[in-house]
């Protein structure tokens, strides 16, 4: 069977609609209960976000069900609204205590036979698009909307995207084309397509985007002057999906934009240059969420240059945003770019600690910090942060990649949610024995007045938005996760796969396997055992063993004809271990509890250490790589099972690149193996060729 | 002492007038005698070129005498024109054996007391330039002038200098600042600058320029067409100091440029295309020099697309240029840039050798090869081109490169006459046992109607040209050594430091020993034993040893934890050595008697290997390296010393390019130790520090 809608749509044939294609449903119990309650909808509210609800719905019940949505019902229906929106229609279908518990961006479902309609009310018309959303997505992935009766609220207050757009048109680390947002440093004009993504991301939950990129450029400085109107348009289309646009700015601004001689976060002048810039700001765009600032970091303006810190820093512009009830969110990715690398006492991964611990308590309380999952930089494995449970006074958000910088930067598959699961799990021991990441991400560890999550975007102006159509899952997955980290990746990859491709069966178990294997295999032909970065300068993509083994960049792994890895132990090494709390500092530090996948970011090793697995270091260096490249070949045959199950235009996009990763696959097994062969000289026991 | 006229010009104190800045000569018996005879000039010739001799006689006069020049004579004075001047002015001055001998570029000199002149006479307007520079040379540097009585030819016919210069403004492997040619897809308008150059390039004895890389991009193609009327006012200017101009050509232009469907060499239309575009470029250029071709080399485009051979493209470009007396020099960099890392069999080295030799006198005779020095690509160190020798019945030029793209590009010094003259005495054994390079060069080995000398020039809109100041002396040396090879490193630096900074003896000392050594230096910290290419991939600056060891480029070490090296020999490894005649061949492939430097070229050995200096092959890499930055530290040292006697501007601007340098030794002495003693665990036996 062809995916059912395959063809007639070429949108849908090129990955356009992504997640929101709406694939016709198989007839069916199922079918024949949606079409039981679909036929009609009750709306009675004129807002513009209920009204895109309301659209959406149509859309989707049209295509998935093939029936005309009635707006004047006549028995069973859908009524959708706010509890306030002027009648009975909706709160009356809900009981008391049902309403108490739905949060600002929730809503409340009930299907409702008494009633007559399946009811999804909330507390505003964000909450209402997100529980059309939700209800197309049950539908979509034929689960049951019969004796529905539930409060969803999303789990994270702040669920944000970070584009890295540069007002060029390019994208730092995009893979995914050139920017929609911007071409030739003017803002495009295709607001058809920026309404598509707002679709897209309110539909997965996401409630907040910074448009352009964290390195502010000399133009991007003019965002928040010359530039206002234009950005105000994309707002006007942000805010109809109950989306808020964040603004990366220059902290130099008051010097590059404005015309004070100083960007000293202490000097009047600069404060009231970032007041009145707040005004103005306020002024075009009401409900603007604030800004995203880069401080001290890779070359970027910040405090440091005036004396001051990033809490003089962050304040300075959170006092200013205060007033309208903006934000700021700092980025905790500090560190010495310009290291020596015979220097072996600096570690670059103590950075973000070593800055921001001492500054817990010294931030605005509409401050946020957002820290990187990891200690360096979105590898495909390190440990988490240990800044997350060291904060106890400070808002923050956790900081993901969604774009595959590192991680095989959309040519090769690699389906993030099962990395991102396990950070938020990781216990941080911060308060007591249950104290996981997600616990201080949420906001309910410490009590925050801000928290949740950023991730970097994976989307450009390809016609699929993502470059490899695969690489959708994990955005929509992010958006999923942000709002409800319970979820697991089995469950977001289950959703994604019908809601993009149908709900054949056999497609949804093929593709579910690609994904959920994809994490393991990229990790395993890639750099071993949590060591990271071996791979080609600047660009980052493909393998370059010692790329950055004598660079400035505080990024080594210190291979010689003995051992590898990098000793961050307290008494022999840099002493990063001592960063984590309880268990994890002595379980991190002693060799013999630390955990395969991250010794060799803790420890220096020779080549036959034992690992946990009984295999030595070398050998399983040559064993991981040679399944590795095996197993992204087997990708390959996997997808090519379903040439005949997916429509032509998504089949052919998806083969292309698994044919590209099986055979780069291969060059890193062949790099890395004979760089430790050649540097070990330790035969392969299993006698494989290498170089 | 201050140097003479450093600071009276602020362009002799940028370096811009290199070589002709004419230092003021101190008093003494040779100031007195230069005076006896230079206070008049005759000339009596209207010819454009005489009288630019006639001007630059009198600029180099009064500058460095402080006499005017009267060009009506009363007593002694300075005769110079041509025999045929229309006078017995010159002719009469020298015997009829010795106008005899007086080559197309040549010229005769003769200090006559008997006629009152000191006659500068030859057979061309460029060879009286060539006499008149010849003569201001000889006072630049004190020597006497009485009781001249030479005749001086070029030794080798075309001594060329080739431009990498894009049409953008950019020069590949430029080093100097941007193209004073080009800018933006113009040319320049700046003729003065051309004018300059082309008397700077004229002095060094240069005869033909080719002004274009031999990269032809899209709008270069069209130099030969569109552009023609800008291309012939740089001709102009160049035809003035005896310099013929010859472009780039792109092998597809028919295609590009025409509107021929294709660039076939035996397509009838395409032969046409390119008779009449030979005819459209000699009616503005009646003296056009003829094409530089690079075909199918790096991925341009070339015969080998049509199953044709390179005689059939060239051959077919000959013919079209053979009514006008133009040449076609076409390059032998033909190699497999798509190889595979794995591929120990396919050698780079063989390409050229392999390409080229079965095509030997299959060549029109206006046809050149332009050879590069070496088998690969201008490496501090490797061994000369086997097809030196190889072709019998073939014209040929060898190509050098001034710019310094593997030699420290511009930031490091780094003197290569020393190495040209190794290269040029380098015995072939072609044609029994004396049969150096310079022969076949020259022509005389085989007796080719073409031969000579080509080379990348290494200067840009850099206010002094090279960047580095001390590069001069390579652009100097390199047209200094193309028209005599029989001239030594040392007299060509003795000369260029006279004529550059005046003749204080302290000042050519110090500065003659940082030329002289300056090569072996810059071999010793970088890539050791002849094995190459542990650079930075793409720009080349910088040590990384691994930087190609597994790209597509050809260009490997193959360093393991026991040994390094690319084994050429016949019984075990590509055979390259094979492609050397007579006693070299055995020469190289036996590992007792491959000289040291050329070692790992040719084999692959333990790090326990002796050399013939008596120590390993590790301890030599680390001696090297230590010993090698150690004396990159004293050329500044050295330097500082002249801090009182050069003049102030050029003083700074050595003073900094040795600074970079002196840092930058340092590292590359870090890197290539620390890599190779955690590739051997060898320990140095002097126990300094490796990282």
């Amino acid at each position: 069977m062809k995916a059912s809608n395959g063809n007639k749509h070429t949108l849908a044939d090129s990955g356009y609609t992504a997640w929101l294609s709406y694939p016709v449903l198989p007839q069916g119990n199922a079918y024949n209960q949606y079409v039981k309650w679909c036929g009609a909808v009750k709306v009675a509210e004129e807002n513009d976000t209920v009204q895109a609800a309301l659209q959406e719905w149509q859309r989707g019940i049209e295509s998935m069900l093939g029936i005309k949505v009635s707006s004047k019902p006549d028995g069973l229906c859908i009524a959708i609204g706010t509890f306030q929106g002027g009648n009975e229609l909706i709160s009356g279908v809900f009981a008391e205590d049902t309403l108490a518990k739905v949060g600002p961006e929730g809503f409340a479902i009930r299907s409702s036979e008494e009633n007559d309609c399946i009811a999804v009310g909330a507390s505003s018309p964000a909450g209402v698009l997100y529980g059309v959303f939700h209800l197309l997505r049950l539908i979509g992935s034929l689960q049951s909307i019969e004796g529905l009766d539930e409060v969803v609220n999303p789990v994270n207050g702040l669920r944000m995207i970070n584009h890295w757009d540069n007002f060029d048109g390019s994208v730092e680390r995009g893979y995914s084309g050139r920017s929609f947002l911007y071409e030739d440093n003017r803002f495009t004009r295709d607001l058809e397509r920026i309404r598509d993504y707002a679709r897209l991301m309110s539909s997965a939950g996401i409630n907040a985007i910074a448009i352009n990129n964290v390195n502010v450029h000399a133009l991007e400085t003019l965002f928040i002057s010359k530039y206002l109107p234009d950005v105000s348009r994309i707002a006007d289309v942000f805010r109809l999906y109950g989306i808020k646009l964040f603004l990366s700015v220059n902290f130099a601004g008051p010097m590059h934009e404005g015309e004070v001689g100083t960007a000293d976060p202490l000097d009047p002048e600069v404060r009231k240059w970032w007041q009145s810039k707040a005004a103005e700001i306020y002024a075009a765009i009401p409900d603007f969420g604030g800004f995203v600032v880069k401080a001290d970091s890779e070359n970027r303006p910040g405090p440091f240059t005036y004396g001051r810190d990033h809490a003089d820093g962050a304040n300075m512009l959170a006092e200013a945003l205060e007033p309208f009830g903006g934000i700021v969110i700092w980025r905790c990715f500090v560190y010495n770019c310009k290291q020596d690398w015979r220097d072996r006492k600096t570690d670059r991964a103590r950075a973000a600690y070593d800055h921001f611990k001492p500054l817990d308590g010294k931030f605005n309380d509409n401050v946020i910090l957002q820290i990187k999952n990891g200690p360096m930089d979105f590898q495909v494995r390190e440990p988490v942060s240990p800044l997350f449970g060291a904060l106890e006074r400070t808002n923050q958000v956790i900081e993901f990649q969604i774009a595959q910088e590192y991680t095989g930067q959309q040519r090769h598959v690699c389906y993030l949610v099962p990395q991102w699961k396990e950070i938020m799990e990781f216990n941080t021991y911060a308060k007591g024995e249950a104290s996981p990441v997600k616990h201080i991400v949420d906001g309910s560890l410490w009590g925050n007045r801000y928290s949740g999550i950023a991730a970097v975007s994976n989307v450009g102006n390809d016609k699929n938005w993502t470059g490899h159509l695969l690489a959708q899952a994990n955005l929509y997955g992010y958006g999923r996760l942000a709002w409800n980290p319970e979820l697991t990746a089995e469950q977001i990859a289950s959703e994604w796969i019908s809601l993009t491709f149908g709900t054949d069966p056999v497609v949804s178990g093929v593709i579910s396997r690609i994904l959920l294997d994809s994490w393991e295999i990229y990790e395993s032909y890639t750099a071993p055992l949590g060591v990271g970065w071996m791979i080609n300068p600047e660009h980052h993509y493909g393998p370059n063993v010692d790329g950055y083994e004598y660079s400035q960049w505080g990024t080594y792994h210190y291979a010689d004809h003995r051992g590898i890895g990098v000793d961050r132990t307290v008494k022999t090494g840099t002493g990063y271990s001592a960063q984590y709390l309880g268990s994890n500092a002595e379980h991190y530090d002693s060799l013999e509890e630390c955990p395969d996948e991250l010794l060799l970011f803790f420890h220096h090793v020779p080549y036959t250490h034992i690992l946990h697995s009984g295999k030595t270091v070398i050998q399983h260096i040559y064993d991981a790589h040679f399944e590795g490249a095996e197993r992204a070949a087997e990708l390959l045959s996997m997808w090519t099972s379903l040439k005949d199950k997916v429509a032509e235009g998504l089949y052919l996009q998806v083969e292309n690149r698994l044919k590209e990763q099986a055979g780069h696959a291969k060059e890193w097994r062949d790099q890395i193996n004979t760089y430790f062969y050649r540097k070990s000289g330790i035969e392969d026991n299993s006698e494989r060729v290498i170089y």
